[in-house]
C-alpha cells in the first residue's frame, strides 16, 4: 500500500479528511458507485462502537433480532410520508436470475419479479408488518427490539463514512401500549446516545429536537444529537424518533388493553451508523493523521521494541512480552515485533492509525526495567515509566487523554457557538462555520429561505437552551420566539 | 403469540422441525418470499455462535473487515465456474429510484443502472478485486480477513435456517504467497470449524473433502464438515476452500516475491452460516421442543420463583436474586419474575426454548436455603442443591449435559453409519437414512447416476477413513477404490 501524504487542515479541510482515512487505512473506495470498503482498522472502530452500544441497549432491556434485507415496494407506500422520504434513493431488485449474453451476463427476463423489492433504506415497514402478527394484547407489549444491519440509500455524492449508499448501522424499533411510554423510550435512547458519544467517543454532542422539516419521514418528533466538526460544521450523529401511531395505522397494528378495548400501538425507532466514525475522525484528528479517543481505540497501547542484532532482539522482545502481559488484563495492547520495518517506520504507521499510547523499549530500558512512553496527542512529550508503575501510569494516562479530547472538543464548540442578534449577522459569519444559537419562531417557509440563502440548516432545538426563548423575539421574523434554535452548515 | 403444538418426530420429522422453531420462538416467516425473520431467541443463538467463532478467528490471526453488498454483474463473469455456479440464484438490482404510479410506486425507468448489480451470493469477486489494489509485494502477504455479513442466494424451496434466500454468515478470504501456505490455511480453518462444532454445538461432525462435482464454484479443493441429523440425513455444516490461483488469475492479482519475480497470489475462502442453528435444532431437540447445548445456550439457567401472596413474593424474589448473583459470574442466568404467568406456564415456555437448567425456588426452599434443579434433558429427574454448593453443582451439571449431548449424537452417528458391501444394499437401505461409508472409485458420471437413482449424494471423503481405501474395490464400479466415501440423503 503506497505511502500517503496528509494535506494540512488549514490548506483543505475536505482533502485532509480523505487523507486521514487513507493514511490510517480505515476505508477504501470500491468499484461499486457510492459503496466503500471498511478496511480492518476502520472496521475495528465499528466493532468497538457496536460492542459498547450493544451493552447499553441490553442494559436498558432491549434484545437483538434480524429482519429481511428486502422490502416489497408496496410496503413503502403504506405510510405516505415514509415513501415520500425514501422513494428517491432506493436500490430496486427486479430479477432473481442472470443469463449468459454477449460478453457476459444480464438479468434473465424470465426471472422478473411480480413485485419489485427494495433493499431496506430503514426497516420500519417490514418490522411493523411483523409486529402486526406478533401483537394481540397488552401482554405482548412492550416490544424492545434492536437490529444491527446494513442499509442502502442511493447517493450520488458520497463521502466516506459520512454519506455512502450502503452503510452499517443499528436500528431500534419499539412498540408500546401508551403514548407516554413511547415518548419516554425515545428520550431514553437519545440519552443513551448522548452518554455514549460523550463517554466513549469524546464527542460533546448537543441533544435536541428537530424542526418539522428536518424530521424523519413518518415521525411525530425526531430527537437528535448534533456535534461540531473542527471546521465548525455540524454533523447529525444519531437520531431517536417518536413515531406516534403512524406505522401502527399504516400496518393496522392494534392491541387489546386490560379493559378489553382495542387501540393502535405506539412506536419509536432510533439509530446510529458508521457515520459516527466520520464524526470521531473530523473532531479529534490532526495534521499527522488519525487521533482516537482511548476508550474506542481498537489498540490503545502499542509496544515497539528496538534492537540491534539477534541476541539483543531476543532479550528486548522478551521484555516487550512481559510488558504486554502486565497490561493485557487492563488495556488493549499489542506488541509490534515485525522485523522487516525500522522503529521509525513503525512509529509513523501507528501515529497515522491513531493509537493513543506508544511504549518504546530499547536495550537500555531493559536494564532499568522501564519503558519510554510517547502519547499520540496532548503535548508534554515522552516520559519514562518504571515497570512497577506500568499499569497504574498507563491507565491514568489513557484516562487523562480521553478527558483531554472531550474538554478540547467542548472548548472548541463553546468558542464557536455564536449568539447572533440578527439574520444579517448570521449571513455575515456563516462562512466561517460555527453553531448559531438564536431565538426563533417556528416557521417552515422561513427555515427554507434561510437554507436557500445561507446553506445553513436548522440543526436542532437544543433541549438545555429552550428556557431562554421565553419573552424573546425571533432573530429572523421579529415575531415572539417559540424556540431557541441552532443553525449551522452541516455534513 | 398463539400456543403451538409440536408434532412428534416419529409422526412427521419435517413438521416437527418447523414446530420446534415456532414453539421456541426462534424464527418467523416473512412477507418476502424465501426470507425469514430471526426472532430474538433465534438471533441470540446466532450471537452465541458469532462470539465464540470470532474469538477463534482472532486467535488464529484473522481480522474483520466489510466489503460492499453489491457486486457489478461483470465481476461474476470473470471466473467461469463461479458465474456458472451462482448466476441462477442472484437477486439483481437494476434501478436506483422509485416513482409514483397508479396504486403505489414502481422502479423509475429513468434510474436504470448502466450495469446491473447483484446482491452478493458470496464475496470472492469483489474481495479479489480489492486485493488486486492492496497487494504489490510479498510484504503485503498474507492477508487474513473475515467478514460477518448477509448474503442472498435466491431459493424457490426454502426451509427455515437450512435454506433461505437471505442468510447470515461469515466468510473468510485469505491471500498467500505460496500454495502450501494457502493449503495449510484451508485445513486450519476446517479444524477450527470442527472443534467449534464439537466443543460448543455438540455436533460430532465428520471432516472430509468434497468430490469434484460437489466443490464450491471456483475452488480447487473443498473441505467440509458433515453432520448427521436425527432422521439419519446429512447436513453440510461448514466449508473451507482452497481456491488455488483461480481468483488471482481472474482479477489479475500478482505479487513480487523476495527475488523480484511476480506470481499469482494463492487463495482460500471459508464460511459457516445460520444453517448451524438448523443443525443444532435437528440434532439435539426432542418432542417437547428445543434442546440447546449449554455452551451455546443464550440463557443457560433460568430461575423460576414460586410464591403465594405479596409477602412470600418479596422473600422468594430476594432469594432468587441471591441465586442469580451467585451464578452470574459463571453462567448465563436469568430470573423469570413475571407475575402474570403461573409457574407451570413458565416451565412450559422455557422447556420449549431449550434452556438447559431450570432452578425452582419456593417458600420451603427458602427456609432450607436450597433450590430444586430441573434439567431440560438427560433423564434422572429433579434434584435439590444447597446454596453453598450452587455454583459448583450447576457448572458440573451443565458440563455433564454438554458432554451427554455430544456422546448421544456420536452414538447415533456410529449406529447409523453403514459399511455396505454393494450398491444394491445401499439402494435397499437408503430410505431409512444413515451415512453409507463405502470404497469408491472417483467418477463424476457414476456419482450423478447414484444421485439420480437414490437421491443420495456423495457427502465427503472423510479424512480419517482414507487409509482404509487401499487395496479395496469400488462398491459401485468394481474398479480399484481411490477413496472411502460417505453417501447419504442430505438437506
Amino acid at each position: 500500500m503506497a505511502e500517503q501524504g496528509i494535506t494540512p487542515r488549514a490548506t483543505d479541510y475536505s482533502q485532509w479528511y480523505l487523507d486521514v482515512i487513507a493514511a490510517g487505512e480505515l476505508a477504501d473506495y470500491s468499484p461499486v458507485k457510492g459503496s466503500m470498503v471498511l478496511k480492518p482498522h476502520g472496521f475495528a472502530m465499528w466493532e468497538a462502537i457496536r460492542e459498547d452500544l450493544d451493552r447499553r441497549f441490553k442494559e436498558t432491556g432491549h434484545v437483538n433480532a434480524y429482519f429481511p434485507l428486502f422490502i416489497p415496494v408496496s410496503f413503502l407506500s403504506k405510510e405516505a410520508q415514509h415513501v415520500e422520504g425514501f422513494a428517491k434513493e432506493c436500490a430496486v431488485v427486479t430479477h432473481h436470475r442472470l443469463r449468459a449474453c454477449e460478453g457476459g451476463v444480464e438479468p434473465d427476463p424470465a426471472s422478473k419479479l411480480e413485485e419489485p423489492l427494495v433493499v431496506r433504506p430503514t426497516s420500519e415497514t417490514i418490522i411493523w408488518h411483523m409486529y402486526g402478527q406478533w401483537i394481540q394484547s397488552w401482554r405482548d407489549l412492550p416490544i424492545l427490539i434492536n437490529q444491527w444491519a446494513n442499509v442502502v440509500r442511493w447517493e450520488m455524492k458520497t463521502r466516506p463514512f459520512l454519506r455512502t449508499s450502503e452503510f452499517l448501522w443499528q436500528e431500534g424499533h419499539t412498540a408500546h401500549a401508551t403514548r407516554e411510554e413511547a415518548m419516554e423510550e425515545a428520550v431514553r435512547m437519545l440519552h443513551v446516545y448522548e452518554s455514549f458519544a460523550r463517554e466513549v467517543l469524546a464527542l460533546p454532542v448537543v441533544p435536541g429536537t428537530k424542526s418539522a422539516s428536518e424530521r424523519f419521514a413518518g415521525a411525530d418528533e425526531t430527537y437528535t444529537i448534533e456535534t461540531m466538526m473542527q471546521n465548525g460544521w455540524a454533523l447529525q450523529a444519531g437520531t431517536s424518533h417518536f413515531l406516534g401511531q403512524n406505522f401502527a395505522r399504516a400496518f393496522d397494528v392494534t392491541f387489546q388493553d386490560q379493559n378489553g378495548e382495542r387501540s393502535f400501538v405506539w412506536a419509536t425507532s432510533w439509530g446510529v451508523s458508521t457515520r459516527l466514525i466520520g464524526a470521531v475522525i473530523m473532531t479529534h484528528s490532526d495534521d499527522t493523521g488519525l487521533v482516537l479517543p482511548p476508550r474506542m481505540a481498537p489498540v490503545q497501547v502499542v509496544v515497539t521494541p528496538i534492537w540491534k542484532g539477534e541476541e539483543e532482539r531476543a532479550r528486548v522482545l522478551a521484555f516487550a512480552e512481559e510488558v504486554r502481559a502486565a497490561l493485557a488484563p487492563h488495556v488493549r495492547v499489542k506488541v509490534d515485533g515485525r522485523d522487516n520495518l525500522k522503529p521509525g517506520a513503525k512509529y509513523f504507521e501507528w501515529e497515522r492509525k491513531g493509537v493513543p499510547l506508544r511504549l518504546e523499549i530499547g536495550p537500555r530500558d531493559l536494564e532499568k526495567r522501564s519503558v519510554f512512553a510517547a502519547p499520540r496527542f496532548g503535548g508534554g512529550g515522552k516520559f519514562g515509566i518504571a515497570f512497577d508503575a506500568l499499569v497504574e501510569t498507563v491507565r491514568a494516562k489513557l484516562d487523562a487523554m480521553q478527558a483531554d479530547l472531550l474538554s478540547s472538543a467542548e472548548a472548541r464548540r463553546e468558542a464557536r457557538t455564536h449568539r447572533v442578534a440578527s439574520y444579517d449577522e448570521l449571513k455575515a459569519r456563516v462562512e466561517d462555520g460555527g453553531f448559531f444559537l438564536v431565538p426563533w419562531c417556528d416557521d417552515a417557509a422561513n427555515e427554507a429561505t434561510i437554507k436557500e440563502e445561507t446553506r445553513a440548516t436548522l440543526r436542532c432545538y437544543p433541549i438545555d437552551a429552550q428556557a431562554e426563548a421565553a419573552g424573546r423575539t425571533c432573530f429572523y421574523s421579529g415575531r415572539p420566539a417559540t424556540h431557541m434554535a441552532i443553525f449551522a452548515r452541516a455534513y
